[in-house]
């Protein structure tokens, strides 16, 4: 998506770490009209998927998947991030590996919210190791639902989260795939 | 505002210790739809105050105020909660106590996304006992902004945060204002 890249190459920040700094404009301060383009894009790739719910994490999932609900017209569900251990019953849980962060965490989703007639779009800011995306899909499977697929603002295609997911029969949508970033540069697949 | 109202009373739960369930539209699984008519609620209050930016706190806040924003065409900030304390000196910084888990924590918000030029809409899933309001509005003025008020889903009118919070000379609008709620049911102001 053009305008998607042309706003990373302008306002983004490569840092130490393979870290791409977007904040000022996708998941600390977020332009939502930039969200509206990215969910009319969306919607464009999922339109013929009868998507009923729309998945994603906390929190920097939450504004592009509210944004991307409307024009599909259906309810967002977040995953919560843990911190206790002592998880009832009621929900369906996964672990996920923090790729900014380091460590592990668990996110939860009541058991309410998802069912086996639903059609579930997953929505995310950031496709990197995989491990967020991978633990919402495992989700969706234990709920028994459907997984049409995940629409993700931006991908490091450089790291193996995107083939990893692709290689499990998700169908995978990123807006913009970084080839390689450097102090010298950010190039697009 | 009584769309709201109604799905309180149709969908929401109460549980011991004066906490309100809606996590089936408002705060786990969100109602697109529905916030979009608390937007324009918000717009219809805040309109002639040129609001630059909208500032949310990370997780709840984030879908009501981006769908908001919208409406305001502008953009959002969030204010993430940090689990460490050495905080660096390019974030505004404000302690929150928490109703629903105990305990207080930090939150941030960079310096580079509020100035002194901005004038700025809080928005908020709750009101209770008006910590988080509290904290958003301290970084406000630290950062030299305007503060023109703060936009709320529900108030919890028998917990002290309302009225602490309009006592500094905040405008404060609730689109749900809950008087007394309990096994028999629940009551607006």
């Amino acid at each position: 998506m053009r305008l998607l890249e042309e706003r990373i190459i302008r306002d983004g920040k490569v840092r130490d770490g393979s870290v791409l700094k977007v904040d000022s404009f996708l998941n600390h301060q977020m332009d939502v009209g930039l969200f509206g383009a990215m969910a009319r894009e969306f919607h464009g790739l999922f339109k013929d998927d009868n998507v009923t719910k729309i998945l994603t994490i906390e929190a920097s999932g939450i504004g592009i998947a509210c944004i991307t609900a409307q024009v599909f017209n259906c309810p967002v569900i977040f995953a919560k991030k843990s911190k206790t251990k002592n998880i009832a019953g009621d929900v369906y849980t996964a672990k996920v590996e923090s790729f900014t962060h380091g460590g592990t965490y668990d996110i939860i989703v009541s058991k309410d919210f998802l069912s086996s007639g639903d059609r579930i779009l997953l929505v995310d800011d950031f496709l990197a190791n995989g491990s967020a995306l991978a633990g919402l899909a495992s989700i969706v499977r234990d709920a028994g639902a459907t997984l049409v697929g995940a629409g993700i603002a931006i991908e490091k295609a450089f790291q193996p989260g995107g083939d990893n997911i692709r290689a499990q029969g998700i169908h995978v949508e990123s807006l913009a795939r970084i080839k390689s970033m450097g102090t010298d540069g950010i190039e697009f697949c």
